[in-house]
């Protein structure tokens, strides 16, 4: 088989990308090529959080340990965050004793990110979620959150130049 | 908030992170962050094959128009390659028509790539998924395709230095 013209690009590139993923490696993300891992780096050292080792998911602390969610969205694409594929009583709990941090994306680029106390979502979504769940018995799959809703009652912490 | 200390590297490598995505738009990967987008960009460009627009999965083509399966794996977590959660008669079908390209990783870092055509895989694999349909009935959740096989059977076309 016969390479691609553009591979002298790629490897001129690459040495600058094993960095960045030695940079995340030293943050806890094994690969930065799955599940948005180089964009949790950046969101992690903008905010200064960190990813608790041996939790999954996006969950990440302050230096007090409080916790954090961590939530990102590819605003191009949706126009809302999703949250969790079965939610029910257990999640809600955590998720009203979490923090939360939304970073809005463009495709790689970080557009902004906002800082929500739990109370901010608990009458728009935690309790109406939590009388779905107890009028039907089933978990949510994957409600979501409006970016628009995030940019409008949210604390803005980062904004792209 | 308060940035940790290592965000300035992360800034001095984001232009070439940039650069890498923007290599990856061109050749149709909209966000190396995701799905091993950043992967499968260096797969692309070493073979020369094309990724089809418009289609989901790792489907590519060559030149000539040939179909090509691609898969990769992080062999310091697993040891074999995945193939479909639902496999059915339907998309045996279509792995009997196309080409298989496996990519070996080591988390971010590529190790080497083979090539092994349908007939390869047919009397170790394929034959034995769609007797084992024929009897249940039933899809079959992601059968696997051991890593020792392929570099056993499979043709080398890469390997790292």
């Amino acid at each position: 088989m016969k390479p691609h013209k553009d591979r002298a690009q790629l490897d001129r590139l690459l040495p600058f990308v094993r960095e960045y993923q030695a940079l995340a490696t030293k943050h806890g993300i094994d690969d930065i090529f799955q599940d948005n891992g180089g964009k949790l780096l950046q969101i992690l050292l903008i905010t200064g959080l960190r990813i608790l080792p041996g939790r999954h998911g996006n969950d990440a602390v302050d230096e007090n340990g409080v916790e954090y969610e961590l939530k990102t969205v590819n605003s191009g694409l949706v126009k809302s965050f999703t949250t969790h594929h079965h939610l029910n009583p257990t999640i809600l709990k955590k998720y009203r004793e979490s923090q939360w941090i939304f970073a809005i994306y463009e495709n790689i680029e970080l557009i902004s990110i906002y800082h929500l106390k739990p109370t901010d979502l608990e009458f728009p979504y935690f309790d109406r979620w939590e009388r779905k769940w107890n009028d039907t018995g089933r978990d949510i799959n994957n409600p979501k959150i409006p970016v628009r809703f995030v940019q409008k009652h949210g604390n803005l912490i980062y904004e792209s130049d």
